[in-house]
């Protein structure tokens, strides 16, 4: 259930509506609204008696929500959530926003190199792993707190926000501390645990659609960090599994409108990763932002042919230019533009 | 095989060349090209003397065909194919060409309702099924003969070129005679009898990638058309079957960056199909577009509540031109227009 | 709906209510069962009007149907559905049937060879494409009617019943003429011109189930085929499409007592294109027994190393009659035999 | 690279063989097969010099590993690992093992009444979740330690021995310390912290197929545990994700054999997920043991209808009492039999 507020409630009436679903043995979301706030409740089993909140100075409304999720949907919150990462870049508001960046850090020389070319063609963030999910234990696995070093430093040098991935409870803690998006990959999308923990942060979390999850099981995935308390999500859509072998994922663009219009949390596409074909990147791009997308997520490489992971669906920096000033164009078909 | 000709290899040549080719036991396909023609060879159980052919006049070079697939491969014909359909209406050009109709034809005044408001917002073909493939056998199968009569009427009344779908011998040879492009279904696309009675037909065919077909599996069947002697072929993504469940079909649009790598065939999109879903027609429609595709197939109906079948997946006629509007501005972005 | 005779109902009652239903416009499928006939009644749009019906002498009750297929529902029909093929051949009864051979008919000496072989282990089928439908225009298309030509002498001379492909109506015309029962290939499962004829036909069937179908639309096939007046029908799973690449399909058994739950029509499973890998077709042949099919149809070449298509999933003759000694194991925990 | 010792090496002779290995900069995993011991090598980038150990005496050969993974290959150990979880029972020897238990532990009653019955009808492993991966936040999570001290007194009780999932670092040091098996899920399956972390465990680890991993993605993910050093891994096939509709999962038996031709770990069948429908267990486990899978692990519990979790895909007693006798009889076919 969902207490809705009335557009003139007080902060006073809000924080007695809260108290007394706590008293109530609930957890209460106070989420504000553009012109009004509307408070979640979760940890009931069964229905809450909506009867003694009805009554209660300041509400508006009490509905039962319809979903298995709560807090991620739109019926909590009619217009979009807006993901502030500080420094003017906003992730879901009437712009998009560009993340660019290799797959992996290298070295600090690599990544200044590329996070200046993107920060040139337009990017607002710089992507690129510290710590790699690997297929193979035998394979270059991320430079670690190194690689979150250097990833501070293309901060202060490029003037970049900073995504780079958590895969567990300790490079979380160090991710939150370095960066200003802490991003959950693919194949830690039901890693509950991890989740949890992502919800208790106190950056913005980057979620990644899994490789084989449906529209429900991705949105419960957002709301086990909402549920925690982290309201500042950007879900990410990077391709899903199929028996389609042109590409290494089948790119999913329809899940865009479809998470907009269940959930008022945004939504970005990584194409790199959603095809895994460099000359697929730039058309995939164009069509992500063409169906609504929030933003994109770019893997970049000056040298991907020396990369040490995913040479082949990196893009040259050229060719990241090329891309940028295509969505610039087919952003405002849409009444958007590229922050 | 395929046979090379020089730039300026005379008819008497190519003529030769192909002679030599059918006493050699084999099957030639001489296909124009903007600055050459290639000679693409099929009828053979292993590889073709190149000798007999190499020192022919004319002949530039006998190439190997890497794929397994040779008349459709772009490796034949460098430039991309033209199918014109007459009255100025060509598909695969600079241009996109949109396609709008019902899912079904259901009476003249529903069918040229329909027609006139899509031509007035930019359609230059018109679908419309009068022969259905439905999953049961006691749903509505389309009203056959009289179907096309309707549709033949629609093409003088509303100066449309028209596209539907044969389902077998009977109904090829009068969608043949009646249409301007011949349908052949997603669930048809490997019945082989079918596509190879449709390589002899003399109208172009409109072939649907089929619900788990890869990549390679569609150009094949393209391959059993052009076998045949039917090179006009416009090939269409229409959503393949995934786990998904957010949409009818996952539309998979990385096929058409894959297909105008390796064939030189048309390749338009239907999101209707691909996604079963009304609201996300128009999100998938611009991403197609800005994906590159040549063109679109919709379903449009004016009362989608009535249609006897996909009315959820129909569009309204004002949503088309809310479409048409949308994907014109995006079209230039890769410096085409709709026609 | 259908109507449920009393146990004691005459041929003439039956006679009468049929009369009815087809006075009231509809068509009547008798189907008689262990103890009373059922009557199911198709060409409706919506319900029929049950009490023109109820008050008959001989009806004891008319039941609507819940699900979209009527005629091959468990619901029309208590007890399972046994094909008879003649000479003591049964499918769907205690004892299970298995069909064996090569994928294609390549030559009398051939068939005959692998005939003898497998008849000897305890064959009662024999399989073997005269019409092969190809993936690729230029593989071998099978002898066509010399190949059926050949499975009649197979008939005369090994005692095996025989079971080849129709890919068309010319080759149903002469399949139905040669062979005992008629397939239609997976590719073919919603050729929906192909089942009707099928469906007219006067031979069993043996229905394979598509790539990408779900058990809905598989016995909606089957029910194309019963609509017409077949009611021979065997269901075949043989694998279906997914991400899995250890295997060409993954073969999914658990559709065998989903089968069996929902439709009265017997299934037996095709583990050699269900793996796609000569080394699987032991094991999984054990566990489709073990899962409770109805029999097996498995491909068999003496020397697949040379055979025209598909010998990577040929298993030898004596691995055959491996193959036959477990499953004569196995199919007693259930309470059958191998006939 | 592997290096394969001697018939007659001395434990000397391979200790000095592990410490070169060493010296160089990698790390040697010693696995001692029927007749010889294998050593592992991993940590190299590139080639191994393999000259500087062909000559060490006990040396038999050094050979390339063709697969990506290197210690779970059969390649490696030829003959197949036994995992011995103490008093006796042993998981991929000659015999299968079957564990059994309800989904969630709930109490210290439930646990104990479903252990005898299981225990009675043939069960070696009591399976029962004390720590719960949920799709939802707001599902029932489990009761965490205080379900492993359950679990602890089952053993003692009922005697049998102990599997329980564990979702992160902390859960699996406490799974580590009461239970006798650490079950890794199919959501963690590249989960590989948690993977890593169980690799160094000292306890056997279940390892559970990922939604949509591949065969190699499975195998890769128990390198990750072996790489650690735990070379006791049980893998565990419970369905992958497709299209289907008519399970909840597909159970894709094929797995079984190409593991066992592809590794020398047992795999075992989980078809109570396999399948998510109760009616659906029993046919595949007859068809998981004729497969030739190690073991099954099967949901059973007394009230299904009244279970925190996937009551409606967890058998009767009775009911497993039936498949019980039913494997029993399959198992001989394949020499083998039920511990």
């Amino acid at each position: 259930m969902l207490v809705l507020m009335k557009a003139g409630a007080t902060e006073a009436q809000i924080r007695e509506v809260c108290r007394k679903i706590e008293e109530m043995g609930y957890k209460a979301h106070p989420i504000p609204g553009a012109t009004r706030t509307a408070i979640g409740i979760t940890g009931n089993q069964g229905p809450v008696e909506a009867a003694l909140l009805d009554d209660m100075p300041g509400v508006g409304e009490c509905v039962p929500v319809s979903k298995p999720y709560k807090l991620v949907a739109r019926e909590l919150k009619e217009e979009g959530t807006i993901v502030d990462l500080g420094g003017g870049v906003l992730v879901g508001g009437n712009d998009l926003v560009v993340a660019a960046g290799p797959c992996a850090i290298e070295s600090l020389e690599q990544a200044l190199t590329i996070a200046r070319s993107v920060r040139a063609a337009g990017a607002r963030l710089f992507r690129g792993g510290a710590y790699k999910p690997r297929t193979s234990p035998y394979s270059f696995q991320g430079l670690g707190e190194e690689g979150l070093r250097i990833l501070s430093e293309v901060r202060s040098e490029a003037g970049l926000k900073i995504v780079t991935e958590a895969v567990d409870r300790e490079s979380l803690d160090l991710v939150e501390r370095y960066a200003d998006v802490i991003q959950i990959g693919a194949r830690n999308m039901q890693n509950f645990s991890l989740l949890k923990a992502a919800g208790r942060a106190k950056k913005p979390v980057l979620l990644k659609r899994g490789l084989s999850a449906t529209l429900d099981e991705f949105l419960m995935a957002a709301e086990y960090i909402m549920a925690e308390g982290n309201y500042r999500i950007i879900l990410c859509e990077r391709g899903v599994r199929t028996f389609a072998d042109h590409t290494r994922n089948t790119l999913d663009l329809s899940v865009v409108p479809a998470v907009h219009r269940l959930s008022h949390l945004p939504i970005i596409v990584d194409p790199s990763h959603g095809t895994g074909r460099r000359e697929k990147v730039l058309p995939l791009s164009r069509a992500a932002v063409a169906v609504g997308a929030d933003g994109l997520i770019i893997e970049v490489h000056h040298k991907p042919d020396q990369a040490l992971s995913d040479g082949h669906q990196s893009i040259f920096p050229s060719q990241f230019e090329h891309l940028m000033r295509d969505v610039r164009q087919i952003a405002p078909v849409l009444g958007r533009s590229i922050q």
